[in-house]
């Protein structure tokens, strides 16, 4: 192979290439300018290929037997005991409220972001935590949490007498770090201290086809993509992230995903309520009411703790129901989960490795034998992802905090279309029905241009009905809280915005 | 008046509308055509401005009262013990069917369908029942309703041994009679006898302006609209549908709307249950699980049933959860209503006559002073409607049956567009979908276009996935039944169509 006498890197690549079997890799090789054989070096350098075809072979086993069936008889619902929730324990969720805002006023509390991901189906080129949803105040995903945290911050303060800090770690993948770190330093982090922003990155794996190559995406570059938001836990532990919570003495970490833009972030009645119950982990659901939601439901599978997938039950289980009539497998995976420090712990030092890659089929651009790139139209290869719930099974005190779907979650996804779900626009009408709420509960009352009051309940009937315009600054209020003396007592023409400067109305034409 | 003296039948009316202080009806007489003079006397001739300004006073004052507090306090939830559920009394379910089909065969029973509105929302000028929703078989919402009813009757007389028949009483308006009878005889009734569909036609009431003053849509007509649903008593006395239904000794009617593309037309589990609980009047309800939906629910008012409108309900209310975390008014109307005879024969003749008209306010088309056509851009007038739900008030033995809404209830109100609800995509998916979910539970798969089975939950995460096409037609089974021989086992490519040819496969580019 005269070709790669050329770099004095290349003979022990391409033996350990040919070892497993992924030869091809360097096929285009010759065709390649130097710039780019350094860069496919660099690329290539650091894989560990026969640990890569491990993960593929065991994905490919865990998947490709008729797993529905399987599952089918070996699971169980929830038990009450390890259900908290949020309409049937009302009377606790003040106690667990004041819990919860005690541990972040003690600095024990940090939140972790999961924003590896892409906007791929949202059709942007940016991290999705930069979205704009089209707010009145045109605030962004991050923009959103970060006021929060600050809220929560002076909540839990009041509360308690000293000073706190809720510590916020990101993570982002190969593809967002740049990105993300420039826009928070722009914006100037919104407001938080620097040293309290922690980003990190999650690990990158290839792309491979049904037969376990892997695939180029152009001659010298792989197809690489981000390991799954379960890649959180290598990366905690390769990056140092697990010293960083220790030498601050967090106890408890609310792990969530960023385009929930209702997402309480560090939650003090979530965090209040695992707390309470001593619990090593949990998961924040929303109830499940049409057995084909696209959900996946937290129950116990072999007696261990685990989310099933939708794809992975059949339409008999999913539509079993309890004696009371609600579906016997409803708690919806929210990825909105609670850790303790010890369980986060031995996760990233002792579990880690015994996690199983799932399998995503993908249709995967390629260049084919012949160096022509190829854009499939059909699913072409696998790529192979981490869950992040999928270290429930290691708990050894589990629990589940069920939360109103309207109050607490509406994920941004897809694009706006017609029909569509989760969407820009589904986000921002959760986000400022939610607020309408607030205000209607703190007293407040809407009026329409003729000064008639309009009914709490919007008909939006037709087209021309849309759901009253309302948006409160997470820096006026985190969870509706303080708005009485705001809105009591008043009436509004929407567009109503509450913020840090008061109360305004705009009217139609006034912007 | 010279004017008035060209018809002699002018001066009788100028008097009575003068009297009623509606004299401005004629402002443009002397410039209307012979023609069109006749036809505006023959339209008035009939009216009784009396009673027309009678319900305009009642109907507002009714409505300008500060409702919501009020009705807050006087509300309470349907009782356990009235409510039939198919998600809580599954052991009930096959008894109340078997009792139903008995009543069919025994020609006890009748369904009346209210189909006086016009698509006007839908953006179609023809009625609603003749709507294409785009299903394979492209047939419509009148042709599923008649072809439930039929296969209905197969089954009843299958269970007991002779001929029956479910009599079709179907309430036009004046706008959609002619449209909807010739649609009718153009399709040969769909396979019904002709002698067992029965057309009537509701009343129509003029619009009035905020001052109570009727408008005119041009210089020589009335705006005139159907006078609600609830128009069904006053039309079931005046035009001899009580005797028809008496002289054919029907004892059991089933009431619904026309734009419900899952109705199940004389249900008969929900028949068998409100027989059997020897109800007088019956409302079948699907679970509200959202404060904010806009639906209307059924609950006890100062000790009566009635229905409570989303737009009368504080959010204090529509928050209101019992101990079991459900929300405590949750009775969502579907307008799909049990009568029995003698019940409806006493609303008929003897409680009609009590019952108010409600106010819809509206924009309404109407000529200036100086004769000009104008569109308003809001609401300035209002139309008087009954509801066909206000008689549950004078029920004796009042009933509940609670369904599932993916089995049983999507209405067809809009036209297609972004973020739409209840419009022909979501109406042909609803569909599509439980006839997926049939196919399922009756032992079939369906498998991709590489053969791979599809999970029993279609992901419909991104634009690319649709629900799986598959279209039963109501003659070969009317809620699931009698699949099993035809599908169980089997892998289907989707599209899937079982009709009375048999089953099927539409392959993409087969058709």
């Amino acid at each position: 192979m005269k070709l790669l006498n050329m770099d004095p890197r290349i003979g022990e690549l391409a033996k350990r290439l040919a070892e497993a079997d992924q030869a091809h890799l360097l096929q285009f090789w010759p065709e390649l300018s130097p710039t780019e054989q350094n860069s496919l070096i660099l690329d290539m350098e650091g894989m560990d290929f026969q640990e890569i075809n491990g993960f593929f072979k065991s994905a490919m086993e865990t998947t490709s037997c008729s797993k529905q069936e399987k599952m089918d008889t070996r699971m169980e619902p929830v038990p009450r005991d390890v259900l908290g929730s949020v309409t049937k324990d009302r009377d606790c969720l003040k106690a667990w409220e004041r819990l919860g805002l005690e541990c972040i006023a003690q600095n024990k509390v940090a939140v972790l972001l999961l924003a590896g991901g892409q906007g791929t189906r949202l059709g942007v080129s940016y991290p999705k935590g930069m979205y704009d949803v089209g707010l009145p105040s045109h605030k962004t995903l991050f923009q959103i949490q970060a006021e929060r945290i600050l809220k929560l911050q002076q909540l839990a303060e009041k509360e308690q007498k000293p000073k706190c800090c809720i510590p916020w770690y990101i993570m982002t993948s190969g593809r967002t770090m740049e990105a993300t770190k420039d826009f928070f330093s722009r914006h100037d982090n919104f407001g938080l201290d620097k040293k309290n922003i922690v980003f990190f990155q999650q690990g990158m794996l290839p792309a491979m086809d049904y037969n376990g190559k892997i695939i180029l995406e152009s001659k010298g570059k792989l197809s690489m993509a981000p390991d799954g938001n379960g890649g959180l836990y290598r990366a905690l532990g390769n990056q140092g992230i697990m010293d960083d919570l220790e030498r601050r003495g967090i106890e408890f970490i609310h792990v969530y995903c960023v385009d929930n833009i209702l997402v309480k972030v560090a939650d003090p009645v979530f965090v209040g309520f695992c707390v309470e119950k001593e619990a090593d982990c949990g998961a924040k659901v929303v109830e499940k009411t049409n057995p084909t939601e696209a959900v996946g439901v937290v129950c116990k599978v072999d007696g261990c703790y685990q989310v099933v997938e939708y794809s992975e039950i059949t339409l008999a289980t999913a539509q079993k129901r309890s004696p009371d009539g609600r579906l016997m497998f409803n708690a919806g995976n929210v990825a909105n989960h609670f850790f303790s420090f010890s369980f986060l712990r031995d996760v990233v030092h002792k579990y880690e490795p015994q996690l199983q890659h799932h399998v995503a089929q993908k249709k995967i651009p390629y260049v084919d034998a012949k160096g022509q790139l190829i854009s499939p139209d059909k699913p072409n290869g696998i790529k192979m992802e981490k869950f992040v719930f999928d270290i429930f099974q290691f708990s050894k005190k589990f629990v589940v905090y069920e939360v109103l779907r309207e109050d607490e979650f509406s994920p941004l996804k897809n694009a706006d279309r017609q029909d569509g779900k989760d969407t820009p626009t589904t986000a921002r009408h959760a986000l400022t029905s939610l607020h309408h709420r607030w205000v209607l509960n703190a007293g407040g009352h809407f009026i329409d241009e003729n000064g008639r009051r309009v009914p709490a309940i919007p008909s939006l009937k037709d087209g021309t009905d849309l759901p009253i315009k309302c948006e409160i600054s997470p820096l006026v209020s985190y969870g509706g809280e303080g708005l009485e003396e705001l809105v009591g007592g008043r009436d509004f023409r929407p567009t109503l915005i509450i913020d840090e400067d008061g109360v305004h109305e705009l009217v139609k034409n006034g912007i």
